[in-house]
């Protein structure tokens, strides 16, 4: 038995990790940029990355570290995702971090982390610059989350307690960006979860694992998928408490507040839409239809026309190359049911109804395939004017 | 040897071929919303239809049809796809074509071809009275390839007579619609190719299928695929004329010429893009890789922009699955190259150069993967505030 507590306060919270959030030039009118993490400690660590063939600089430098290395660093960087650099990409890290531990000897492994515009050369200067005035004896979660942040509207955080049956207790936070060019395989987006939790190494992945297909692979602003995303995950072990079912779903957790407040934030979304997909003949395909709904531009545009157009719906499932039937499907948005098995159905009543469902900020959309027990349920949002307008400026 | 000219007309210039287009009251203010393809002989007629497991009433209804069936006569329809209506969908076409035959007595074997919005009964008293008044003898093209459009903002016609060694030539000819709601496979299109070419019954799907490849099923407006689309060739052989090779090239110049309309019409387009994929593996991971870029949003809001980012183009391919690497790729915007196997590349100057090729109507993004022989063209369209509307709107 244990409980999870949502508590205030920042990874920066958690005994050990120290954080801040600076400006180094990188965005205009003194934005915050570029941040750290660092531990008094040397800290277990495990990531996941993007499935995109062109990973970016900073994940091939983190993957050059033999895989039991233990690090005290990460530097966060964003404006430029130092992404289809070439080998020079990978070299720029490797040299700022040399000068850099002229400035801080403790450091040791470090790690960077970027996020931005594609194929633009690192500005080694500015981050060195800006490195270099860290103080990393600063407790500053907030800081550090705003800083990260590209088009995201707002701050991204999230941080728990938890407590076992014999009264120890560990903590567990997070701090992340994200809000668009985020597709089932995760995302723009970077996560990083702090914890004093004393997990073994092997765990870390596994779980990492486990808990991103139901949070972060999930989640889909519009299909694509980055060369940049990475979702971390450090623990110095300073609680000396474990349990691996009570980590596991704090994790969870955790994982799920970040994907949630990623898709809320779309770019431009004023909708966060669950589709549920139920009746599938295996989860696999339930995944498969649920994410094609989540995907479609022409069911992401009537959801911000507020249009109960549940044909869309209807065409995307049988566009999706799964097999379905028209007489076994339903359809249902938040609690009315749309369509029912073949039949014309939709009454002006109905569509009311509907209407009145699709003008929430929230809500679900069911398809129950009537196959068999596969289910699924993918997240996704509205497509708008918004999102054209951020995604048609973004270099510039 | 033979020659192709494209000619002045429509396909009601074809001998034995009649058409007209008028309106049923299904769209507002008179607009043309229903119109005929009528043949005073009975025609050879070959479809292909839309992948989506949910197949329109009227495609189902014409798969009724044993295979060798020969037609004079199709009735299409805007404004109510007939779709996701179950078996009355179906029971509604052969009813309206019972009664109409007590008026128009000379059909036989009628096909009927709907396109608009999906799960709403058919209007069939409307229908009804529009097909009655239908003047079989009419000969006109252009007012069914209005009565057939929906988002389009023009009207696709193509014409071309046909030539061969020994004097004898043959016609062919096609209405057709589509803006939306195009993918790959097909589209929210109608298209209907009409010749007097004697095309023996078993060229006729060969040769659909064959063209359909590199033309219908190589565009992209958004990525969806709708339940209605339809490729139809009739053929009245008239000429007592053909040759395949001439034949199947004009074909394909016909589609292709639709193909290019539908895409550069593509809903509030303003810019039709050739996404030509080269050095791929195999010329399947070519079109996979071409048609991923032809529907990246991020890609699509960044020609909107006409910002030359060849990072989402590179970062799309990354995405793609596909095996590939950063040092042997190389992109291109029109004659510019942008980037170079791993090389930072990208000065004022080039990117100023590429801005002005982003800044035409019509242009090529050319990848190189540097693998294999492969190669693929896909086209698709920017996409901008116009497409959100109109897609936001549209059922309403």
């Amino acid at each position: 038995m244990f409980s999870i507590f949502p508590i205030k306060g920042t990874i920066s919270d958690i005994d050990g990790f120290y954080c801040d959030g600076i400006s180094a030039g990188l965005k205009s009118n003194n934005a915050l940029d570029m941040g750290f993490i660092y531990t008094d400690t040397m800290c277990e660590v495990e990531a996941i990355f993007t499935s995109n063939k062109f990973q970016a600089a900073p994940l091939k430098h983190y993957q050059k570290y033999d895989n039991s290395f233990k690090t005290n660093f990460v530097l966060i960087n964003s404006k430029n995702a130092n992404a289809m650099t070439g080998q020079s990409g990978i070299d720029d890290i490797d040299e700022l971090f040399k000068v850099l531990k002229q400035t801080h000897k403790d450091i040791e492994n470090p790690i960077m982390s970027s996020t931005g515009v594609i194929g633009v050369a690192l500005p080694k200067s500015k981050i060195l610059d800006g490195a270099k005035s860290f103080n990393l004896n600063n407790k500053n979660g907030l800081d550090l989350s705003k800083a990260i942040m590209t088009t995201d509207s707002y701050k991204k955080n999230s941080f728990y307690e938890v407590k076992l049956e014999d009264k120890r207790s560990f903590k567990i936070g997070v701090v992340a960006k994200g809000a668009g060019m985020i597709n089932p395989n995760l995302a723009t987006m970077l996560c990083f979860i702090c914890t004093d939790a004393l997990v073994p190494k092997e765990d870390m992945k596994e779980l990492l694992t486990i808990n991103a297909k139901t949070t972060f692979n999930a989640i889909s602003v519009d299909g694509d998928t980055s060369t940049n995303d990475t979702v971390m995950l450090l623990s110095n072990g300073k609680s000396n408490t474990y349990d691996k079912e009570a980590f596991k779903e704090a994790l969870r957790l955790i994982m799920d507040d970040m994907a949630m407040l990623m898709v809320a934030d779309g770019e431009g979304a004023k909708k966060a839409v669950a589709f549920e997909v139920n009746g599938a003949e295996s989860n696999e395909q339930a995944e498969h239809i649920a994410k094609c709904l989540s995907n479609s531009l022409l069911v992401k545009t009537a959801l911000f026309g507020e249009d109960p157009n549940w044909g869309r719906i209807a065409s995307t499932i049988g566009a999706s190359g799964a097999n379905c039937s028209e007489e076994s499907l339903t359809i249902t948005f938040g609690n009315v049911l749309v369509y029912d098995k073949g039949e014309v159905y939709f009454t002006k009543e109905i569509e009311e109804k509907a209407s009145k469902v699709l003008q929430q900020d929230k809500f679900k959309i069911i398809c129950d395939l009537g196959l068999n027990d596969g289910s699924f349920t993918a997240y996704g949002c509205d497509l708008g004017y918004e999102y054209v307008k951020i995604n048609a400026d973004y270099r510039t």
